[in-house]
C-alpha cells in the first residue's frame, strides 16, 4: 500500500542512440535532436533530447517500479524547463500528494533534476492502481 | 505566421514493433504493453500502447509539421481517456487558442480521436516559435 507523503527516486540517462531510435519510432525527426550542425545554430548550441523522451522516465517508473505493474496512467502534466542532453545523469523524483482510496487514484508530483539539483522537468501525474492506492 | 483559430490534423498509427522499440528505448517494460497473455487478464483484454507513445504524436507534429522546425516545447498536459491499440488509425487534432506575440508563445489544444470520433487523449500544449507566433 502506498501512502500520502511516500517518495521515490530514480537515476537515468539517455544516449544519442536512444534519441535516434526514439526519433525513428515516433517520427519526430526535428533536427535539433539529431543534427549537430543544425543544433549548433540554435539557442541550445548542441543536440537536445526530445522533451517527450525525457518524460518517458515517468511512464517507466510508474509502469515498472513505483507503483509498478498494474498501474493505469490517467493524467500527466509536463513543463519542459531546461533542455536535456545525452550522456548526462538525471534524477526523477516522485512524491504522492493525494490519494482517493475509493477510486484507487493518486496524484504524484513528477520532477526531473539535473546534477546541479536544478529542475529540468516539472509536473504531476494521476494514476490508478487497484491494490496500491 | 500562425493565428488564433488555426487548426491542424494528422492521421497516425503504431505497430507492435513500434511498441517493442519504445519499450526498449524508454525502459518501460510494463507487460500490459508487451505480453498478450498478461494483457488478456487485465481490464484491457489485449496489449495497449504506452500512453506516452501515443502522446509522442504531438511532439512529432509540433517539431516537424505544425508549426514545424524551430519549435520549442514548453508545456504539455495529457489526459489518457481511453486505451490506444496497435494497427489502429487515430487522428491528432490541434487548435491554436491563445498567442502571445511578444513572447512568441502559443497555447494549442491537443487531442487524439479514434475512428468513431471518440476522444482517446485530451490535453493542451504551450510552444514557443520565434517566427510562427
Amino acid at each position: 500500500m502506498i501512502n500520502i507523503g511516500d517518495t521515490f527516486e530514480h537515476s537515468f540517462s539517455f544516449t544519442q542512440e536512444d534519441v535516434v531510435l526514439f526519433a525513428k519510432v515516433t517520427g519526430d525527426n526535428n533536427p535539433v535532436h539529431l543534427d549537430e550542425v543544425y543544433a549548433a545554430n540554435t539557442i541550445f548550441k548542441r543536440p537536445i533530447i526530445h522533451g517527450m523522451l525525457g518524460a518517458t522516465v515517468f511512464s517507466k517508473v510508474f509502469g515498472t517500479m513505483f507503483p509498478g505493474e498494474g498501474t493505469i496512467y490517467l493524467n500527466q502534466n509536463l513543463q519542459f524547463l531546461r533542455p536535456m542532453l545525452v550522456d548526462t545523469n538525471y534524477i526523477a523524483q516522485f512524491e504522492v500528494i493525494e490519494i482517493d482510496r475509493e477510486k484507487h487514484r493518486a496524484t504524484i508530483t513528477t520532477i526531473v533534476l539535473n546534477e546541479e539539483g536544478k529542475k529540468v522537468v516539472d509536473g504531476s501525474a494521476i494514476l490508478m492502481h487497484s491494490e496500491k492506492f
